[in-house]
């Protein structure tokens, strides 16, 4: 097991407390006290890590996850799809009139941008149910004008993001992968928006000023 | 203040706390028990709305922005940069390795893009910083090599969020504007990316089932 931890970066306790919980197939038992682990097992440490750590996934749904992984029955799309549900937070309750009005909104949305229009139950589709009302409570619904302008760049962000998955062939590394890449990146391309802005707002004003005097 | 409460769309309640609190200059007194309040009035509270329940600047952060507003001797570029760092969260700590050499990628890419490079101790390059070393740390260092293709998007992004304030004459309304974009729209572009996310997946895995079968 001390093999098993240096290889998956993981103290031997984390492995243990993996083991208990069933979120990782016992090692194959080569003595009373000792047992082998393969690549297998360093792959889904790195996984179950990626879920927990970066996606902040509970217990609950890191074994929804694998176990839908080791059935084979699902798709690696609906797979992804339930770990997307894990990371994706919905904070805020809205009233029905919002609600529906939001949702209308999204649906009129997903068909011009031709994207897969989910249940109204979605995880995904119940966050931008929550933006989209906190956005026109706050006073700003002018800015949904611009709503296809950012799903555009969603659009762009989320072909790149295909990229990091593309041409992997374990389901648990694709997981793993796309995990990493949109906790992280969610928090990378936010903190690069703000340096872009940086870079936006001094030539804006630089401009005005010339122009003002 | 009835109709200023009215107006702004905040109880009276708010409107007293933020008279106590001193980040609204008070009413032009008509008689002992009444005062007017004008436009401006409307403008300050819905920008300290903006400030506090939107991007979630503390007490201090936001009488800082107010303050220097009302000085009316920094940039808009510069005010509007003292409210970005208000709503800019840091949150790891880096050892000092790790960090000279996210500090070297900030700057390289920074120079790339021609961004302005602040300080390091600059708190969107420290988050910067943050995020770079998490990634590392979490063994996904490849990630990192689509670092330039992500500034694009951010620079993208950052584009269309300047239209937003091109042409407010109001610096109030301004940062108001740029706080709402900048909070509401990560949350918003993090949504969207995932539902963008859908799309590619199940066309990627679509064209995987029939190129195998």
């Amino acid at each position: 097991m001390a093999e098993l931890s240096e290889k998956a970066g993981v103290p031997v306790a984390t492995i243990k407390y993996y083991l208990r919980e069933g979120l990782l197939p016992a090692g194959e038992r080569t003595s009373p006290n000792q047992a082998k682990y393969d690549e297998g097992h360093v792959q889904r440490i790195k996984l179950i890590r990626a879920l927990m750590d970066v996606g902040g996934l509970s217990l609950a749904t890191v074994g929804e996850v694998l176990a839908a992984v080791d059935a084979g029955k699902e798709s690696p799309h609906r797979i992804l799809g339930i770990a997307q549900q894990g990371i994706t937070s919905t904070r805020q309750a809205v009233d029905e009139e919002s609600r529906e009005w939001a949702l209308a909104t999204v649906r009129d949305l997903a068909e011009r941008r031709d994207w897969p229009c989910k249940e109204d139950d979605d995880l995904v589709i119940q966050a931008l149910v929550g933006v989209l009302c906190a956005i026109r409570e706050v006073g700003h619904g002018w800015y949904l004008d611009k709503l296809d302008d950012y799903a555009e760049i969603a659009d762009r962000t989320a072909d790149l993001d295909l990229e990091g998955i593309a041409g992997i062939e374990s389901l648990e590394r694709i997981i793993e992968v796309a995990v990493v890449e949109t906790v992280l990146g969610d928090r990378l391309l936010s903190v690069l928006r703000r340096l872009a802005q940086q870079r936006a707002s001094k030539a804006y004003f630089a401009r005005q000023a010339v122009d003002g005097g």
